[in-house]
């Protein structure tokens, strides 16, 4: 099964696939959307959900919310960010993502209080520029070193530790139970007071744990809001099943977004 | 009543401060731990906390978490992109914050299909560099074209309409009730089935509308969440106040973080 994920070569997207599946294809697309497209024809996608640090990757959830899509695995990848250069003469120059800099900020402060930063559109894209330049150093993954030719000058340099994106696996149809599982999905309430409430009074009354609960505007109606929610168990088991049931009596609307087996996070 | 909040001149959060208060003096820090710790000393701060697109602000919810300051008011900013440049000669090269060049990628596309995209570490910077070079132009806030000298080529030029910041001020206090108010608090649960369910239990049955609910894990033990919430009222309210007392009964732990005038979102 060829995968779909986010370029250009060396992102942490393309190590997300590489973890997920080693011996197979892997196509690079330059944006989210052209990911979610490719899997409805009928290749598996990639995308970054959840950071540690920068919270729900919103641009998924409202793909998953408008498109005809499952979730069908999940993995957790721990961001060790690098820094990769040259080695050759003296730094000048910081490059990378915004936000790995930002990630980086201390120890870049730090050791180079005199180099110039520069920002780049992705940490893949700041090791090219490295790679032209060998007063350069870039923010990367410590793959896109071999990758690029250069050297891994310093390992995990982010000031917080405990760095980690969940990235999920999306297909046409989700996964089989495994025993140990999870499921997504999207519901819909009117802005009343007790509305969400209620709605969570389906998986409690189950006995069914959530892991993840998040609301959004609609952006349909001034205050009409949306929640994704994550919870252990899969959808074919019997109390998620009457959670489930329960719970469309009481949203407006219910978008299953799929069932897949649960990856342990790191431990903090 | 000095106002401290995210520079360089020319972000999106130094137009919300002239917003706030056009009539104050305005500091600008480079970095959101750097306007908290002003705010600590007897300034009021302003901080992104919510983007119609990205969604919320993991690190103002984590300062708001770990920090001894308050809410007071909050106000909604529309996001307007604009080009921006000498208009003096052909364009070859589009520069800005990756997250504003995300947001224009098809207009950019359609109308400069050769030009060179390159990131900046903000909106400003990439005015600075504009200023300095004519072939090269902008994506950045109306406001910043006059500040650096340089023309509005194009407005509004995001893909998606209805782009929207929420800005919060802080203070050490928080405000007195205005007759229309909203309050924000964060509380812990267990991970347990049905924990959450109880905790808004205590909003449900005193009537108090929830607008804004998420879930984030605490990082102090695996599986352990906290939420943060925005709901209407005021703390000194009676259902509120009940409210609030239930919860602290059901949560374990609950760190009120104020309540302030709300403001009414733009319509969509």
């Amino acid at each position: 099964m060829t995968l779909v994920t986010l370029g250009p070569e060396g992102t942490y997207s393309e190590l997300a696939a590489k973890e997920w599946d080693s011996s197979e294809d892997i196509v690079l697309k330059s944006s989210p959307r052209k990911v979610v497209d490719a899997v409805g024809r009928g290749f598996f996608g990639i995308l970054p959900i959840e950071n540690s640090i920068q919270g729900t990757v919103v641009r998924t959830v409202d793909l998953l919310r408008t498109n005809d899509i499952e979730i069908c695995g999940e993995l957790i990848l721990e961001i060790n960010h690098c820094l990769i250069g040259s080695g050759k003469k003296e730094i000048k120059t910081v490059v990378s993502h915004p936000q790995a800099l930002a990630q980086s900020r201390e120890f870049i402060n730090q050791k180079f209080p005199n180099a110039e930063v520069q920002a780049a559109e992705s940490t893949a894209n700041a090791v090219k520029k490295a790679q032209n330049n060998e007063k350069m150093v870039a923010v990367a993954p410590r793959h896109a070193a071999q990758k690029y030719g250069l050297k891994i000058l310093y390992e995990n340099i982010q000031d917080v530790e405990d760095n980690q994106t969940r990235f999920i696996v999306l297909g046409e149809n989700d996964h089989e139970p495994s025993g140990n599982d999870k499921t997504s999905l999207i519901f819909y309430v009117e802005n009343n007071p007790g509305s969400l409430y209620n709605c969570l009074g389906a998986f409690a009354k189950n006995n069914v744990n959530l892991t993840k609960l998040e609301s959004r505007p609609s952006r349909e109606k001034l205050g009409d809001y949306y929640f994704y929610i994550d919870f252990e168990g899969h959808r074919r088991d019997n109390k998620v099943k009457k959670a489930i049931d329960e719970l469309k009596q009481k949203a407006r609307e219910v978008k299953l977004l799929g069932s897949y087996p649960k990856r342990q996070e790191p431990s903090p």
